[in-house]
């Protein structure tokens, strides 16, 4: 067996002077790749604030929520004939949760402006996610430090984490962090949950009068934060891309061999962005839209029936091979799965599972027929793998795998009913991991270090719970449009846990 | 739900004059790569034969083996003085197994050499691998056929398949098939089974008197079909290239999140050479190297132990995350395994599985042991999960999950003895089937187009039974080395279903 020594990659930063022998070729050349800045971060330029903002939903019950920020206008960046006065200033910065593409680059953003614009500076990473602010577990920022990081992938420079803000004890560690680094600015880039708890600490600290800001950054590769101010979360671009890449090969695999449908489930739990934009760059024979799934209250029946129907035609034309895309979350798309799950708790909270399968008989009928449906490895699954709560674990179900057996089980129904007669083999694939730590695109890197340069302003100028907005993305980066967005104005309220709870327009589980 | 059309990429060759719409930018411009050739080959040129040949082993079966072609002589590609008499040529090629990038360019050369060194001659292209060769399906091989495919991934121009040309009646119709076409030679581009069978086939055409010679080319991701001569097999470099990028970004990922032991599973069931140079590429904290294991008649429990104690020495550093490779066939490099499943094929065959467990009396203690400490998903597997045979179906265990299982609970063992006190959390990933038809690497598309074009020359000088084999690799491509090294030089004679069978060198199970 070889093995690297054990602290082989061990979390230690390049030194700016072993580039070469720390990065690749690859790295050590995008490291070098230069980013354009909008035109308007070219030159001298000032904020101007446009009207009132009001919430996504539920504004009177936004505007108790949040009593200091309700209502703020957006901001936008224009040029200005002459120099703005700036001072230095004291800014910390936090990833929160899951990696995604670009978020380096947001860091080189607000280091950049802070060098550029606003001498003497400082600047503070905090470690592993939200936790360092409130343990107060940080990193100066200098140019050795920040470097090496520009264009590449991964959080790991200050690292993330996906621990949230939300006790008064919390919050009040939060507060003695930011004062006692003296900070004028906290950069939160996030997800809606993350950008939503950036708000609620900007509220605090301004209703504790503190001199500290929060800005927040749209972070997620799922692509589901996003309204007409925040065209897009950046990582998205990049993991489409890297997706779309490795389900074009898989493509050709089909193609080349003749004989595999490839059922590749995508990363994307709560929104099937993903294998939406990886559908329209690779043009798979299926590709199921959760979201789709849910509006027609379509069943788990309907969904395989789909499949099988495209296989079942494509064996006419004698094609038996194919790519099917599937949303990591289909499942929880699935009006009867929900069910199902819920009676399943329900039942295995107070019940024996017994051989004879009397305990099925306390499922609803419909939910019972769903069971059976189910093929056995899902079946023991649903009632063996259970989480520390005793609840069904859902997100263990690899959805792929299960519609291939449900998908050859409908096919042999055929091929008895004399419907079918070639041969179907599955391949499972998931692509995850993968996606959310590649080289970001030129287009992530430049729009994350747009955003990043967009924050500092934004502080500069003494704003906060905005988030950083850089718009007409379609167009070519000089052109695009920098600003900050009243997060308040993203808002909606939803019900979790029995509680109401200000949560950003999408409402999904991201942070 | 969406659903692109049912026949969206049905295998439609795609059209030059479409090329833009068809293809994405990348391909296009990958398309349009220039290829350098070999010096050799880009002036005047003839053959020099070296000394007369052997075998790898046991030379005196394969002498009995291969009466006409044995003792064949190698064959260099030197430069000449003046242009040497060339003749049109009536040649076929097929792709036969598994897909590796850069089998394309393989018959571009082919058809580049007699596009410009003998005019007037004829290519076709047979479908599906050695049965189109064996039922005479083939298409014409023109520019504007060819073209799109430069330096694209896949074997989708011709498409591949598995079937060997094994029996009289195969052989007879193979005959039929290259007399009907009128053939002065067929390249056939495959692994080591299939180079086996070329030669084979060269030999009863010599045999026959036939014109029709046979020229192989080394093809294979794993990268097991090597020699001195033939200094790699292609598709290799790309497929570890894409892996490790692959690899890279989950290291990234881990690193960032600080919470996750990647286990990574690679292809490369017969030789862990992709996982060794991958591990090369990319520095994981533990690579499992399949041979090595079986050298060291290494145990599950051995390996076990071994990524457990990597785990734990990390874990006293602070790193509770990192990335292990495995090799697809590691388990079949681990001798008890194979007893236990030897075992297990012999009680299946005759004995029922009973719940209490009486039919595991019958396996070996050391089996029953190996048996009982394997995790109760891959016990069902192994028990439930047969093949039409009724045997146990190896090549289906998830390697990597059995492996995190495994950990799993040895680091609860030594939780409870008070040797560990971190939380570790696996993640299971698969990297196959992305790698095998990636976009060619810059090496592979050169080494291939070499390969093809000297496939091209050995046949203008009337050879057969030899591979294609381009040497010197390290240096760069003006100086490689171009010629034929004899086929049976490479073979060894290896028992397969308890009969004595010719193969090459390496004798592992690729086709």
């Amino acid at each position: 067996m070889a093995a690297a020594a054990v602290a082989s990659n061990g979390g230690a930063a390049p030194v700016p002077g072993r580039l070469a022998s720390v990065y690749s070729e690859v790295q050590t050349s995008r490291i070098a790749h230069a980013l354009p800045l909008p035109s308007v971060l070219r030159s001298h330029f000032t904020l101007a604030d446009g009207p009132a903002s009001t919430a996504a939903g539920s504004p009177d019950e936004i505007a108790k929520l949040f009593p200091c920020l309700y209502g703020q206008p957006s901001a936008a960046v224009v040029p200005s004939a002459e120099p703005v006065e700036t001072k230095p200033l004291k800014i910390g910065v936090v990833l929160s949760g899951g990696q995604a593409p670009g978020g380096h680059n947001v860091i080189c953003g607000i280091f950049d402006y802070l060098q550029e614009r606003a001498k003497g500076s400082t600047m503070y990473g905090f470690k592993g996610g939200p936790a360092g602010v409130m343990k107060g577990k940080y990193v100066e920022l200098t140019t050795d430090f920040v470097y090496p990081y520009r264009n590449q992938g991964g959080f790991d420079m200050i690292c993330s984490g996906r621990d949230k803000i939300e006790t008064p004890e919390q919050f009040q560690q939060a507060e003695d962090t930011v004062n006692r680094l003296d900070l004028d600015g906290l950069v939160v880039i996030g997800g809606d949950d993350s950008n939503t708890n950036a708000c609620l600490l900007g509220e605090y600290f301004r209703g504790r009068n503190l001199k500290t800001r929060v800005i927040g950054c749209p972070k997620t590769i799922d692509g589901d934060l996003k309204c007409k101010e925040v065209p897009t979360s950046f990582g998205f671009d990049t993991a489409c891309k890297i997706y779309s890449e490795m389900i074009g090969n898989v493509m050709t695999d089909a193609r080349s061999t003749g004989k595999y449908y490839h059922f590749v489930r995508l990363m994307g739990r709560a929104a099937s962005h993903i294998t939406l934009e990886c559908a329209l760059q690779t043009h798979p024979n299926v590709a199921l839209i959760g979201e789709e799934v849910a509006e027609k209250k379509e069943t788990l029946k309907n969904v395989t029936d789909y499949i099988t129907d495209v296989v079942c035609k494509r064996a006419e034309l004698g094609y038996n091979y194919g790519v099917v895309l599937i949303p990591e979350g289909l499942i929880d798309f699935i009006p009867e799965i929900q069910k199902l799950i819920a009676e399943l708790n329900e039942i295995l909270a107070h019940d024996v599972v017994d051989e004879a399968g009397a305990w099925k008989s306390k499922l609803e009928p419909a939910s019972r027929e769903l069971f059976d449906f189910l093929p056995k490895t899902i079946q023991e699954q649903l009632l063996l793998e259970r989480d520390p709560h005793g609840n069904v674990q859902v997100a263990k179900i690899e959805t792929e795998k299960m519609l291939i057996a449900m998908v050859e089980t409908e096919l042999e129904k055929r091929r008895a009913a004399g419907k079918y007669s070639a041969h179907f083999r599955g391949q499972s694939h998931f692509f995850g991991y993968e996606g959310r730590c590649g080289l970001p695109t030129n287009f992530d890197s430049s729009y994350c270090y747009a955003l990043g340069y967009g924050a500092g302003a934004l502080l500069q100028f003494g704003k906060t719970g905005l988030i950083s907005s850089v718009g007409n993305l379609a167009a070519p980066v000089e052109e695009w449009t920098v600003g900050g967005t009243a997060l308040t104005a993203l808002m909606d309220v939803e019900r979790r846990h029995g509680q109401e709870q200000a949560s950003d327009q999408e409402g999904y589980g991201g942070t």
